[in-house]
């Protein structure tokens, strides 16, 4: 087996070559450090032959700085694969540690995508962020790190479940009124979500703000405290509206940095992954584009961890 | 001695009726229940003939609502001391739990500012929010609850100390560009006022979000990741401008809100107070009021605890 794996800095995703195993792990990194174990399991219980590895999770806070982020994580896949490899942003692999391994799963999709869609925009929207990656003639041209693809438009730095809801928006609409929200981490994009439908329990895979549960309640709690309300002085339809913008503010965000790089590059199709894919049929919805979602053609688990898959199939 | 305390969801402060004794204590609600405890220790220690309390902790996650919370804190401090009231929002001391106790902080303060200046606007900047509570003859005219405050433009919830970087602003101007910012908790408000000299790292009184120091160059690393960077990527100075930012925003935010409430109330005095006087003080800059801060006054330790000492003064 070729196995694929992407070290994010809150979930570590694993998918065969063949897309016959895929699994998503909740590890936040800056909370503990079980990855060097649950490396170990992986390894252990699926013992692959050769292993292909994009991190991204070097950003997370627990490390000074990406050098010795990359270096942990690195450190702890060598620990557990004998035959790793790792992609790096300009697409090649690599058995040594080196910077331009950091934030480079976007490489490994678009390359994949790529060799489908010569000409496209590959969107990613994943729990926390969202990849905009143009490609042309099959090349990736996305810059090479976060800091500079921030800049660029080509990461935007929302997602499905784990974006503080105070980070989307400064104003809700309640009541007719406008009205201004807490900044505390009280509620995040995944509650949102809940309560509109666009995602299960089971699709809630990252700890609730406040520890409590993920139930319709529990997130109607969180809303609420957004506007410094409790369930007492704020109707369920209005928490519902409240999720509705979050939702809409977030398709915004994402659909002004699309039309950014459509105009800079003057490409007209779509190729949309991640768990987030409900936000990109949204985004995409008025641009008239081509529009193809990966969960279709590959299926939806596929979708949700479609870095790691493209890493396997890379390796190959 | 009659002492005044001021319980909120990150910091207990008390102060004394002569503003001889004031403290803060940095007691996270929703991150341990330490409070009973920390309330016992203040009545050991200074054994107040009668404390008078203001609660706006209750809206902490911790508890699944308002009542929930302010019922926790009651308890605790009617456990310390035997002779505690409560100051209501409509400016009432009770010794029975209602409702109306939640959120009354600026109530005390402003019945003190509105003894002295009857018609004025009070502004509270705190290490998490501000308070912009108009007075007319003397009589503070705010809404009663957070939620409506927040819709009035009464509470903005942006401070001093631990508001999220991502809360503040949404893009920053970096090398000639407009970048997009990380949404995570990387960097907070303090980060950006120890850089730029608006405070010391004793005033930094909250977490640090990574965990790590309140040193200068701890705080540049957590505001490089703001923009996913590290100190390889970004220089001091795009570090420094990217502070100054933070505080033009929050400036921004709270002159805006003020402009709102004088246009209301055709009111052209603002009394100044708390730890985040310093914005304060821009916020009102260009506005042509008359400006009296707090903390030239009483002193500035009065002025940072300045809810807890008017609370003692009213009960007197």
């Amino acid at each position: 087996m070729i196995l694929g794996i992407d070290i994010g800095g809150a979930n570590t995703k694993i998918a065969s070559k063949d897309g016959k195993l895929v699994e998503l792990h909740y590890i936040p990194l800056w909370k503990n450090s079980r990855l060097p174990e649950a490396l170990l399991d992986i390894a252990k219980r699926l013992k692959p032959e050769k292993a292909g590895v994009v991190i991204t999770g070097e950003l997370a806070d627990c490390f000074p700085d990406k050098d010795a982020g990359l270096s942990y994580i690195i450190d702890a896949v060598n620990n557990a694969f004998q035959n790793a490899y790792f992609l790096d942003s300009e697409g090649n692999f690599s058995k040594e540690k080196r910077r331009s391994i950091a934030a480079a799963n976007w490489m490994a999709s678009a390359l994949a995508v790529g060799k489908e869609y010569e000409n496209c925009i590959f969107l990613d929207i994943g729990s926390t962020t969202t990849d905009i990656i143009p490609i042309k003639n099959g090349k990736p041209l996305a810059s090479k790190t976060d800091f500079e693809r921030l800049k660029k438009g080509e990461l935007v730095y929302t997602g499905a479940l784990r974006t503080n809801i105070a980070a989307i928006l400064k104003y809700v609409n309640i009541r007719g009124e406008k009205s201004r929200v807490s900044s505390e981490l009280f509620a995040i994009a995944a509650d949102a979500h809940l309560l509109i439908g666009n995602i299960s329990p089971e699709t809630y895979t990252c700890d609730t703000p406040d520890g409590a549960g993920k139930t319709s309640i529990d997130a109607k709690r969180r809303i609420a405290r957004v506007v410094c309300a409790d369930l007492t002085e704020i109707s369920d339809d209005e928490i519902i509206s409240i999720a509705r913008q979050v939702m809409e503010a977030q398709v915004n965000d994402i659909r002004e940095a699309l039309k950014e790089q459509v105009k800079k590059h003057d490409i007209s199709r779509i190729i949309a992954c991640g768990l987030g894919e409900f936000i990109a049929r949204e985004a995409a919805k008025d641009l008239s584009f081509d529009f193809v979602l990966v969960s279709e053609r590959y299926g939806g688990d596929i979708s949700k961890v479609f870095p790691a898959y493209a890493v396997a199939r890379l390796l190959e």
